[in-house]
């Protein structure tokens, strides 16, 4: 229930029809007695960096939730990122500090790395191969290097896209070895889709799914289904998974920590959203 | 249920601890299937005309409800504004045109006026004292004026209020005969209360009653309790009386038909709003 007390979170981003946040925040914060609100905010490119700096004048607001297209704009509007916003380039939570200044983080690997922890995975040392560098791979890399994994091969049809993000790892991660060039899955305990290969019907795989090994971890970004084509086919050879959606619910407690909420989990989360897929 | 699809009217002022509108608008627009929300943002003078501007540059803004401390700081920052807005020197709602100006207007008088009209009150040519000229007294002598009043007595113990705002009905209004300097109700047959008396307990009465017709209409702004000690004294002379949550429930069809959503009553708002007072 609104109020002269609530608090609201900014969602900016452009289109805003698909935004999933709303559905998931606003009931758990109902269902949690917390008095706050994420409200979409539809905005275009040019009115973004007035908005943002508007917006965090206004006394009640407690963080902004930024999408698409303004994850990367929005770095360089900050006062302070966090090394995974550095290493992925972009940012999608910003927050006012006591003193007034924006800080910036970006959580969307820290959820994909949740949930892997909570199925019990060892990442220290591990090996991981994570195909496509674009938003979503590049903050999974991130989170996998700031959780010690050991080596990471990363790989994207673009080849410069890959290389950026190597680069950036290799400079805030030097004790992680960075490689790039294939997506050959052979070795790896963990491979990761963050393509959007799996998006749409008749989509090819991300990999050579016959050189993936049994024993391996596979994680999955696209949510548009929850058991894609790929993650069938990871689980006919054997190998353990971990859905699209298990990385959106597992970031939220992490966004909620770093607005200053009680921490909760991603099955309570779970409980209360009112997605549809 | 806030989506992707949400529209959104910003209530901006400060503070907000005893902002209503959250509470009237909202469970409305649940119950009647609209799909949008008041958000009320906490806005200090400094950062409003930013905020303004900024705000309305966004794609799902549907309006801004101004509330204390901008309702007349608001007024120059607008491309339009109605004779009401004019007269009553303030505005409390905004909406962006098509062609992307942003217009203001002004019900808190119209709700009064729609009120006296549910209750059969003829208006037209009739004569009415306005105790108090400040926000509210201006707007619902405006709205008095807009809706044919015959005469048109107004008081305020600022002199100067009272003065600027008798100029201000004559350059709009000039067929209303506008008189000032007395607060003596006899021979009115409409007498209001537009000023702060009656909010504390051992206020004193803003008019003589003795001096009161009993066959006048007496209508109030205090919405603290109900049957103010002013309207008690009223109905104890027979007057017929308008409590002040009425105006506050008549303007708000006024203020959704600016917005652009389809009428409806004040009995259907009541039925739903979750104020308690």
């Amino acid at each position: 229930m609104i109020n002269g007390h609530t608090d609201f979170i900014a969602h900016l981003g452009w289109p805003t029809h698909s935004f999933k946040a709303p559905m998931i925040y606003n009931p758990y914060f109902a269902s949690a007695g917390i008095n706050a609100v994420v409200v979409p905010m539809g905005c275009k490119p040019d009115a973004f960096p007035d908005a943002l700096r508007s917006l965090f004048r206004l006394e009640n607001i407690r963080g902004a939730l930024i999408t698409m297209p303004h994850k990367v704009t929005v770095v360089d509007l900050l006062d302070e990122v966090s090394p995974t916003v550095k290493v992925a380039g972009s940012c999608n939570a910003v927050k006012r500090t006591a003193d007034g200044r924006l800080v910036g983080d970006m959580f969307d690997g820290e959820g994909f790395v949740r949930g892997l922890r909570g199925k019990g995975l060892q990442l220290r040392g591990a090996s991981a191969l994570v195909v496509g560098s674009g938003g979503v791979g590049s903050a999974i890399a991130a989170s996998l290097a700031a959780a010690g994994i050991g080596t990471l091969a990363l790989y994207d049809v673009q080849e410069a896209a890959a290389e950026g993000l190597a680069q950036r790892l290799r400079m805030h991660y030097p004790q992680v070895t960075v490689r790039t060039g294939t997506r050959d899955p052979a070795g790896f305990s963990l491979v990761v889709n963050a393509t959007p290969l799996g998006m749409n019907p008749g989509d090819p795989l991300p990999i050579d799914m016959d050189r993936l090994d049994p024993r391996a971890f596979v994680g999955e970004v696209v949510m548009k289904t929850e058991m894609t084509a790929f993650l069938q086919a990871a689980q006919a050879r054997g190998c353990r998974v971990q859905v699209g959606t298990d990385m959106l619910f597992e970031m939220i407690p992490a966004y909620l920590e770093f607005f200053g909420y009680p921490t909760t989990s991603a099955d309570e989360l779970r409980a209360v959203a009112r997605l549809e897929y």
